[in-house]
């Protein structure tokens, strides 16, 4: 069967320490907005799958009771940085197998400020490397590469990224500039997102002169350590046709990838990062929902650190593997390109609470294919994709049709 | 559609630091068996959802890489001590609403000794404390019953556990030797067990003698703190019928139940510790299989406290609200009673590994279901129940039938 998203919500993404909010509070407040949206009320769900990664277990009971003592099933699910797409793909599969006709994933995260930086105080690098560095298929082949790419034994996730982002420039002659027109772009976007973290704009020689978190990664193009939460309402056809509900998207192919030996037998560090896994997602993801690259018109992407947003590119078929510093610097992926990619500011800007980042995509995209994305709005955005990676590891594509 | 147990299996639970393994070595030992058990390999299996409540995130790509990079989605789920059957949840409604046909269910824990015991060195009462006291539904009414029954403004499980005992003797005269009963019988069913951390027999004296952890509970009839990993291969029919798998047995109903009001609007602890849960997850799952518990032979549930069992009892409508403690002094639970309950020790003998405890209650029950069980097998059983329960909070009653 298939499964429509009937309503999204969101809070505003914070830098952590900023509002004196718990992470009930804020799933509280994303998932009331769903609701909302959707015009349903708590006691119509009947599961929920909740993602997070830094709270304590069955989190996701105290943040669902907040919404209603119902007594329904309740799931707390984590996949590093691509858990909220995790819950939304548990979701999906229990609305479109017929085990519930509405159900809520719900993803928030309550982060440490400085705590998860290693070094840096942006973001979630630190935090995915801690869980990262216990993964033996990482971890077995990190010796290799930390000889080859000359970093420390135990890397925070930037270093990493740092160093596929060196192995693309040598590769590809890709340049910082074109890795600063990634973080740029997305800076600028996030201008017009009153849900941001961030909305100040930059141009490429500002992004350039922010402090080198690692090489060539400046401060601006990492994902800074945030607080948040997202929501998003997924039904049947029956029940939103029952309901009489409306401002329907299809979840119209999904697909999530882990590692196999292509991410770690080459010793590249573009393999490490997930390349290979974002691939065969996309791929998947195509394949069921019968649609390709050709027909996407806006794209929220796993932007952790600017070099995964080209690696993405190259990833979901946008463009020929090395051409990715180019396709973003002609301006495609911008208003009046051939995409528009990360239209929200992306994880960048935007911010990037782990439990909360894939679910945020997906409002994202719903609000451009319904036609009320605001000054954001892609013109005529029918067919959008949300891409969420989680070192560690798991890469869940999402297509997404407007009804 | 419906779905079938195709394999089990467990490492023998053991007293952490016992072994020098880390939870991939277990999970891996539990998964193999599993898959040996139902004559496939990991190749046939799509998606693996992964239960541990103490690794940190993605450790079930760790976990599940053991077995083979094939790429397939893999979630990491928690809910505290019922962690294990929610692995077994999402299985089997993947595999139900037709997502995948061969889904693998992997739990595991690998716990600090003496860490999470709250004075106590038994166990996972501390652990399940932890995140218990950081949820609110339970948090906000805990002022009362705090002073209501005498205890710390943050108790270990066991405390609460205790004052629901106490609640209990003092609301139906249950007695300290009937408790102690429980205990008594499931030590001396773990003798038969070669996978139990325990295999000591104790008589009720015995029990009682041992030192008090929490007024009425003593050391013995307390669950201990546990590493160990169990595994459940779940298909769909056609998978079975086209490969020729044999030793099947039906999940013939489910259901999870988190926490009402009914939990905290009485001050009791009895309700607090999950009776109301316990009772509709088991309603919820006689009516999913059509069976009710007079068809029932043999029962796997939860006895993380001695009471616990007792309360469950009557969840599961064994016996009349109160007439718990004359139920198991009476014989009916053990062998040649009208039910045996906890064939392999439960949770206080066998041992509880948070992650693990769920999908090893269904290994226990497959093997009676299969007529496989050796020296613990219960002479005809047809019929099996398992019923595991997590604070914070989350009860799953799964009804299994020999096919």
């Amino acid at each position: 069967m298939k499964a429509f998203v009937a309503g999204v919500g969101m809070t505003r993404f914070e830098k952590p320490e900023t509002r004196s909010w718990q992470y009930w509070d804020m799933a509280r407040e994303a998932g009331s907005a769903a609701l909302e949206d959707a015009g349903v009320t708590y006691g119509a769900v009947e599961q929920v799958p909740v993602g997070y990664c830094f709270q304590p277990s069955t989190a996701g009971q105290r943040a669902a009771y907040e919404l209603g003592l119902t007594g329904i099933p309740v799931y707390n699910v984590n996949n590093n940085c691509a858990t909220g797409s995790t819950a939304l793909m548990l979701a999906r599969q229990l609305v479109a197998g017929g085990a519930a006709d509405c159900v809520l994933a719900l993803g928030f995260e309550k982060m440490k400020k400085g705590a998860l930086g290693g070094g840096a105080d942006g973001g979630a690098r630190g935090g995915a490397a801690d869980a990262w560095s216990a993964v033996s298929p990482v971890a077995r082949h990190y010796g290799i590469m930390a000889a080859r790419h000359g970093f420390e034994a135990t890397p925070p996730t930037a270093q990493i990224f740092g160093a596929a982002a060196r192995e693309h420039m040598e590769r590809y002659g890709t340049t910082e500039a074109q890795l600063a027109a990634v973080a740029a772009k997305n800076h600028r976007h996030s201008a017009h997102n009153p849900n941001a973290q961030f909305r100040d704009v930059y141009d490429v020689a500002g992004i350039l002169a922010s402090r080198m978190v690692h090489r060539p990664l400046t401060r601006l193009q990492c994902s800074p350590t945030s607080d948040g939460a997202a929501a998003v309402v997924v039904v049947s056809q029956r029940f939103a046709s029952r309901r009489g509900l409306t401002g329907l998207v299809e979840i119209a192919g999904q697909a999530m990838a882990t590692d196999t030996e292509e991410s770690f037998a080459s010793g590249s560090c573009i393999d490490v990062v997930g390349q290979p896994m974002s691939r065969r997602a996309a791929r998947q993801a195509y394949e069921r929902a019968g649609l390709g690259i050709e027909d996407v018109d806006v794209i929220e992407l796993h932007d952790c650190f600017s070099v995964n947003e080209l690696l993405t590119y190259e990833a979901l078929g946008m463009c020929a593997p090395g051409e990715s510093g180019k396709l973003v610097e002609s301006g495609a992926t911008t208003y009046g390109g051939r995409w528009v990619v990360n239209p929200s500011g992306g994880l960048i800007s935007k911010g990037h609470p782990l439990g909360a980042t894939g679910l945020a995509q997906t409002a994202e995209l719903v609000w451009q294919l319904r036609g009320t994305a605001g000054e954001r709005q892609v013109a005529g955005a029918r067919v959008g994709l949300a891409h969420n990676i989680g070192l560690g590891g798991a890469a869940v594509v999402t297509v997404l049709r407007a009804v």
